[in-house]
């Protein structure tokens, strides 16, 4: 990824920490060790506000997985809390095993990121039906725990994670959909120049319509239709003034550069409250 | 509530426990402790059910939050795993506490329900910025972990699980915006009777459109707005078919006695790929 742009500084990349987290392997695939360096965060919001106060050049987060669905913290910081824009957009295939420190009779607590325990439900259920499943802050944070050589634990954590922390995989695979990914967003504080993109791309916005009439969801899903943009996907997210208030995020097919796009967002901002773009981006399957 | 037709069993309400949880002050304000009996299940996953298997008679969970959004979980083993319909719709105001054993000087670990925290966030960073922020599977499994004794740490949880734990409140209602509320409903085998429903009430679907053709969600919406069917959400989750594939839930004003809103369910049922109703419910505030 060209980040020689950034103001000539030394470019850091941010991620969800400690070692051994999904967004990690991704870091590592999208850049290369030699020309960046990385610094890890505790949490998604820390990851996100760095970027913000430019700690970071840019930051990588999940936004979505396929069985799971929005990452609901991202997607509440992009929208309330900060002026950032999307750079890059990589989905990643999960798969999640079952690491142990040593191969226990019987597994009683298994303990992971409350998303991946998520995940696997069905197999660690059918697996281990008396297992306790208990909730960490990452999963890297479960298995620094399993490592630690407490009885009777297991983790449900990447192959990376297993190796960095010296486990065992006792069960391999483990998540209940083959087709299960999650999208990782590359976030910074510039929109990408739209004219340097090529298929395929996407362009994003979130806005608040008046939800007080009935049908403003439809007219404004109409700017689109009517210009055949197809819509990706369709979030909406409390809008924080009270129940039943919302906010929706746009994903479509396209960049800005593409006429009917661009005069579809015209269109859409025009109607909204309020509205906000993350620009257009590339997206990359790795 | 109105259980005497329950198959002439014991009632028996079913909710996510252990003791001290929103849900279980949700449980006692709507049910008579002479009347009925409670039953307290360790996930959301096994008190959905527990209704359908018969085990209980109805079960209470919260389905979606004014700040955080929906229970993803609820959603989803709505959609996917059983076939279960919405008795009762309950908006209960969040009160959050920070709880200890006693007034540390120095509060280095907050735990709780990963919703509450995030309910929190801003609060506990501006009243404890060095505290680390731990996730549990419930606010009750925090309060107990902090009625043991460790020290420096505080749970954040309701005044009943203070009470019941015998904890002190360090501060109150710490809670980020004062209108935050959580919507619960109570689930049951079978519709209500929607001749008995007086306003407000509501009705709530699910469906699966054709993705594929820009548009599909549009024409959705239509058979809504051109009835003037006000639809008070749409949320839309994975359809576990792979990324980018999704379901959308509908909750509309009003019950399929009214015309307009059982034609308008009618039409998106007809250009649906599936689709499944909840019924129609009354609207409690409590």
């Amino acid at each position: 990824m060209e980040l020689s742009s950034w103001c000539g500084k030394e470019a850091i990349i941010g991620y969800l920490g400690p070692h051994g987290t999904y967004s990690e392997e991704v870091a590592f695939r999208l850049y290369n060790k030699d020309q960046v360096s990385f610094k890890t965060y505790s949490s998604i919001d820390m990851a996100i506000k760095a970027v913000e106060s430019g700690e970071v050049s840019q930051g990588i987060v999940p936004v979505e997985n396929s069985l799971e669905g929005s990452v609901n913290v991202t997607l509440d910081i992009l929208a309330h809390e900060v002026n950032l824009y999307i750079r890059k957009e990589v989905i990643w295939p999960v798969r999640h095993n079952l690491l142990v420190k040593e191969h226990w009779d019987d597994v009683k607590i298994i303990v992971s990121h409350p998303q991946a325990l998520a995940q696997c439900r069905h197999n660690l259920r059918r697996l281990y039906p008396d297992a306790e499943l208990r909730a960490m802050n990452s999963t890297a944070d479960a298995a620094t725990l399993v490592a630690s050589g407490v009885e009777n634990y297991a983790a449900v954590g990447s192959q990376s994670a297993g190796a960095l922390y010296n486990l065992q995989t006792m069960a391999g695979d483990i998540q209940d959909s083959s087709t299960n990914c999650t999208r990782f967003i590359v976030l910074g504080d510039s929109p990408i120049d739209t004219h340097s993109l090529s298929d395929p791309c996407k362009t994003s916005v979130v806005c608040k319509m008046n939800g007080e009439r009935p049908g403003s969801l439809c007219e404004i899903l109409q700017e689109f239709s009517r210009r055949n943009v197809n819509l990706t996907r369709i979030e909406s997210r409390p809008a924080r003034t009270g129940m039943g208030n919302y906010i929706f995020f746009f994903d479509m097919d396209g960049s800005m550069e593409n006429n009917s796009v661009r005069s579809a967002v015209e269109a859409v901002k025009e109607k909204s409250l309020w509205f906000k773009s993350f620009g257009s981006y590339p997206i990359c399957t790795l």
